[in-house]
């Protein structure tokens, strides 16, 4: 796909509608994302029955699994392609089966080669559950293309 | 369930059972767990189709979900509950969609409250994956109870 | 030292009187602490010759070291004994010789017996020069007594 | 300064010397450094009167900075420069004013841009006081020039 110019906002949400298309991870657990414009993303997940251990509690890896995502499309959001190059948690509260929980990343820093990002995991009233902190790394590539300058297509 | 007394590595062992046969989010993912006697455990698990983001990759949640599932299993084997305050992961090589992934956890410390477990996930031909660093929690509670002296069972 | 009652303000700035008279590395480092209040503080330091490595630039470890004080003052201004039980810290850019840096430090999270705290390192400019995140472990002991009710101490 | 060849354990030595007369910091704390071949250096440092806070107790920043002085000296130790892109401790034991510590670091993965180090930090009789995970960046330079094939210096 190849496009004239967007804004900030609007290659955010381009990059996160592709890369959903494609995030069977996602797509699986019930995940909903959504753009908060450049380096900013969120996504909400259900806590389903799989995802618990003994006592109803959801497993921690399902949370950390939850930001880790809302990490990936935060730093993916300027087109350029980024992967994880390594990720903290720390879990503070437990999360019960049946409850919603929200997953809000912000950029903390980005340089040329990798970023830092932190994602804050809070449950039903605003109850904080998890914070995360993910170190993303630049990789070649992006989602889609932007036209050269004087290549646009103006075929009627 | 109230039993006598057990080699460490029974008791290990006992655990892993217990655990196991409430872990719905280990039985979900196909995860194969066998103990290592005290403070080790090592878990196997094959990459799924859900588990991965375009380009056949696994998720990195899902590698974390692995090496966090190892090292619960390591923690909890002194029938001491024990639950994570946090972890950390670093990713070193990405693992492919159909390849069995094989995390390795093993105690680097334990004190009366927390403890320090350090596991490795490897790939096919040994090929490492990721490393990831798990702090553990002391809560109250044991998964069976060992019988006091002198009320053991005997019943003919 | 034994006092009356406190607001939670001036009970930070006690303690923060009382830690850093012993806090020998804070002084020999020539770091300003200041309190902001319950699970907030702040530490200045400037840059000094025998802090840097080739080149100019402060060695990463003293930019820890000034994190983790502000950490060691926002943890313990309860007046409940804390200590580090561990610390992770992302460095984004360089400090130069002669620069005074500042930490901020803010409570993410206080539970009974552990708490996370973020810290952030900044340089001349505001310039960003590396997130930090500690998480503490309650401890026995306090650093002042209030007196329990009537045993105030009436003489003239 | 420029040579024609090397051991990877010359190699080592020599990164070793010619950062260690630049290290600033590590000569003013008194650290020892010794190199043990590629990707691999300890560093024994005693804890003096100025590293503590209350109590005799060595503060915890300065446990960070010989760990992360250990960490340095291994992956600079190809002769590529390479620096800090971040790190993990988790304290496990405290250590007392006149004790001599020591670290060891060695290498857990090396990649073309990045790479992960680990070090465990011991006291007297073995005494676990911290285990440290770092994570190196590959930066642009070395330490000294091997000469190209052909431009040996053959002056007598």
């Amino acid at each position: 796909m190849q496009i004239d110019s967007l804004s900030p906002e609007a290659c955010a949400e381009r990059v996160r509608a592709l890369m959903y298309a494609d995030d069977k991870a996602a797509q699986h657990l019930g995940m909903v994302v959504a753009s908060r414009g450049p380096g900013e993303a969120t996504v909400r997940m259900r806590v389903l029955e799989f995802m618990t251990n003994g006592h109803h509690i959801c497993h921690g890896g399902y949370i950390f699994l939850l930001a880790d995502t809302a990490f990936a499309y935060s730093c993916n959001s300027y087109n350029q392609r980024t992967v994880a190059a390594g990720a903290m948690i720390d879990f503070i509260a437990s999360a019960q089966l049946g409850e919603e929980l929200l997953a809000e990343a912000r950029e903390v820093s980005r340089g040329r080669r990798s970023g830092v990002y932190d994602v804050r995991v809070t449950g039903p009233g605003n109850r904080l559950i998890a914070v995360f902190r993910g170190r993303s790394a630049t990789i070649k590539g992006e989602f889609f293309s932007l036209a050269p300058p004087g290549t646009e297509d103006h075929t009627p």
